[in-house]
């Protein structure tokens, strides 16, 4: 009976995936890489989990009808497209970078600043006429800005970006204060 | 019946893990937190591989009998304390910050050179002594130094750290043109 392969999950330049699949070919183990990006997928998981899940704890998380999940999609790829290239720049150069005792780099800083400012003055605006980012419910739009966002306005001095913004410092104190992220937080302090 | 918990793998500040908790616990999913970096999980997966196909393969791989096995132990325990903190700087300075865009440390490269220096030549004087880390044979303890002296012979202008080296470049030479690893880098290179 064949066996199912082993799967490797992972980029094959990281040096952990390098080291085991080379393990692998020496002991001739069958196997199937799956070269995903750890960020990206971390949102193909939610979307499962919360597909699998779809009946309990907070039900609306991705959308109760099409509509919704097509709005939950787009704030979504905002977020993964958007928000998130120039929040995790920021993230690592403002919080990272000097616990890693790295140089940070002043001009990649502004830059990503810049292009932040301008994502966050379109959900300004979304978040004057919806309570939350896919509408008037919290959902996975929302959580997927939960973990940069909490870097930035937590552990740099650039927290004004979104607090002196009206609706966005509204919006992240709702989504920030759930009882979730603040286990998670927790979690995060251990 | 209870369900095991969904387990969690991975340190809870990266930002996609802290996207995958907060999805969990807003669906009330009971779960696990496995809090491991992935670096060190690479060599226990090494370890549970060699171990469940003992029979496969290289079949010495995690060597066939206790005191061969304390050997290659030892030799993969300088792996992780002595040669890779250096070589895992070196590699990140020279490879991966240029393509980051982010400026290199020239003290920290310098510092680490002179500590991987100092590693490599007490390896000169194994190797002297020894074809492989551990005695005779290709195990676990070479496998383990591919991912990083594969950076560093062949993407940085360091190459003769390990070449200039008579009996380190031979255990290089051997150990880098193995099919397994042979095969890895070309995986890398597609």
């Amino acid at each position: 009976m064949a066996t199912a392969p082993v799967k490797v999950f992972g980029p094959p330049l990281s040096t952990a995936v390098s080291r085991v699949l080379v393990c692998l070919l020496e002991k001739d183990v069958p196997f199937q890489l799956v070269p995903i990006s750890m960020a990206k997928e971390s949102r193909a998981i939610c979307r499962y989990i919360a597909e699998k899940y779809a009946n309990k704890g907070t039900t609306g998380l991705y959308g109760t009808n099409p509509l919704v999940k097509a709005s939950i999609d787009q704030w979504l790829e905002a977020e993964s497209q958007s928000f998130n290239p120039p929040s995790s720049i920021l993230t690592f150069q403002l919080v990272f970078a000097p616990r890693m005792k790295l140089k940070q780099d002043e001009a990649l800083i502004k830059q990503n600043e810049a292009k932040l400012v301008k994502v966050l003055d379109v959900y300004e605006n979304r978040l004057g006429s919806s309570r939350y980012l896919a509408g008037d419910e919290f959902t996975m739009a929302d959580l997927s800005h939960l973990p940069n966002t909490q870097f930035l306005v937590e552990k740099t001095d650039r927290a004004e970006l979104f607090t002196s913004r009206k609706n966005v410092g509204r919006w992240w104190t709702e989504i920030s204060t759930r009882p979730s992220w603040k286990k998670v937080v927790e979690m995060q302090n251990v």
